[in-house]
């Protein structure tokens, strides 16, 4: 099959070099490393086993690209709205569009652009980072759960995880909506509670005061998730995501980073589009609704421009 | 009358310098301008008028003072603990308490303790400051409502009114809990807000996220109001309290000063203890919740034996 990757950092360099060097026809867009890696080749430090690709098929634009029968995007969903315009080379009549991406809603506003693309998650179970041009490091675990939104190719469905299982990637499907809600259950609470309160995961569950509030943020999005049908989530749940956190080490989410950085952080897709959707279907989020303003302002102390 | 002050300090320094210079039998508690006041006396600056008070009834503890017929109580709440205590030497059988305190519910916790005590709240529009040792800058505004909380005795409570009145003071009666739960409409929002995000108020109401969640906020506080029975609450009164904000010059509330001075925050009056009351007859406050959950946190980062 013939896969293009957008945006090749840390989980698109990890997933699209493990499927070119499965022997997969791959396609990379990159944005800075595009000259060192059409130069130098990607690099794989990996706890599975370090590679190296040294020819790989790299793009500045995705209009030099082929036409794709499944497009994994990698990119934050800060980018969304260039995804449009990038996407529309790389489509054939079949294309497979993954959005590999955090947050609610992201296909759904695909969707709406693109009403007949076939449209799946991908939610990566994986510990990477970009080091340098070129160099993708994966610390630890690594696999991939894709849930289909609007595949309606079945065999093009399970094409995609036998190509990632024969890459040496474990691949799993799972319920679409229930996994997005999953992972939004641990997501919303700690991306912005450490935003928030400038900290990390294990002292917001050190203090009983924010101990209590992470749960009560927890129950909002399961309660938002059954509100909408998705009934595998409960408070059990709740508790065990609380554990696992217990016994992870000390931890910035993806959004902490963003903030230590002064980057654009994905409050839409984390934050107002889940809490827009529960509503619209009559359900209230207060403590998230009251996260969310709280981020907006902290972004607009170091980026007044942005929504 | 024979008037005590408990805590001489910005607010019980003015009103009770006020109620001395025109003839009234004061005696104040002083804690570390003791020594300074008993050889100096005490000094009003005074936007109305400055004066001096040579020989000051000036008391290092309770012990030592007279019963009184009415107690002004100008302690911050944080130290209501101490209350009952101190209180105690000052009271005869008729004695009026009068707490000049933030907050809901200290009336209440009081009477609890004291079940036959006379309470009133008194609620201060003032802007003053303890500038050096026994001085008191007083820069504008300074009248002072009183709402009756379990005063049997009516002579008594008007002629409080009165001697404020006699000494130049503006003071009125008001609805007791209409008065605090108003009061609670400005606080709870703004007094948090500006420690959790770190900053000041005309900045909380020039971000559009936040502006609504101001307003928002408030409604919770008006909603509970409502709920326990505060019928003169309503959302034209959020929209008067952020329009008189908006025309306010940029402010730090004092929670603000006490977190930016690493000093313990009044969270359990100004926050707790509304929202449990408001709770137990029914009525929950999510987002004030929240506030609360993140005040504490923050005040464990500097005051780790803090509640």
């Amino acid at each position: 099959m013939k896969y293009g990757i957008i945006g090749t950092g840390a989980i698109g360099g990890y997933y699209g070099g493990k499927l070119a060097k499965s022997g997969q026809d791959v396609h990379f867009l990159f944005h800075s490393d595009y000259d060192y890696v059409k130069k130098n080749g990607l690099q794989i430090d990996s706890c599975d086993g370090s590679f190296h690709i040294d020819h790989v098929n790299a793009y500045h634009t995705t209009t030099e690209m082929p036409p794709c029968d499944v497009v994994l995007v990698c990119l934050k969903s800060t980018n969304n709205h260039l995804l449009p315009e990038m996407l529309r080379p790389l489509l054939h009549l079949h294309t497979l569009v993954v959005l590999i991406q955090n947050g609610i809603g992201v296909e759904s506003d695909l969707q709406q652009l693109f009403p007949d693309l076939q449209l799946a998650a991908g939610l990566a179970f994986i510990c990477s980072a970009k080091t340098e041009p070129g160099r993708v490091s994966h610390q630890c675990y690594g696999q991939i759960n894709f849930g289909n939104f609007s595949c309606r190719d079945e065999h093009l469905f399970q094409q995609l995880l036998d190509d990632f299982n024969a890459a040496g990637v474990e691949a799993g499907a799972v319920d679409y909506q229930e996994a997005r809600w999953k992972k939004a259950v641990w997501n919303m609470p700690f991306n912005g509670m450490t935003v928030a309160l400038n900290t990390q995961t294990d002292l917001l569950l050190k203090q009983p005061a924010t101990r209590r509030l992470i749960r009560d943020l927890m129950m909002e999005v399961v309660g938002a998730a059954r509100h909408l049908g998705v009934e595998a989530l409960d408070d059990t749940f709740v508790d065990k995501m609380i554990e696992m956190t217990d016994n992870m080490t000390p931890y910035s989410p993806s959004m902490k980073l963003d903030y230590d950085f002064h980057r654009q952080m994905e409050i839409h897709y984390i934050y107002s589009r889940p809490i827009e959707i529960a509503c619209e279907a009559g359900y209230r989020m207060p403590k998230l609704e009251m996260l969310e303003a709280e981020l907006r302002f902290l972004q607009s102390g170091y980026l007044p421009e942005s929504k």
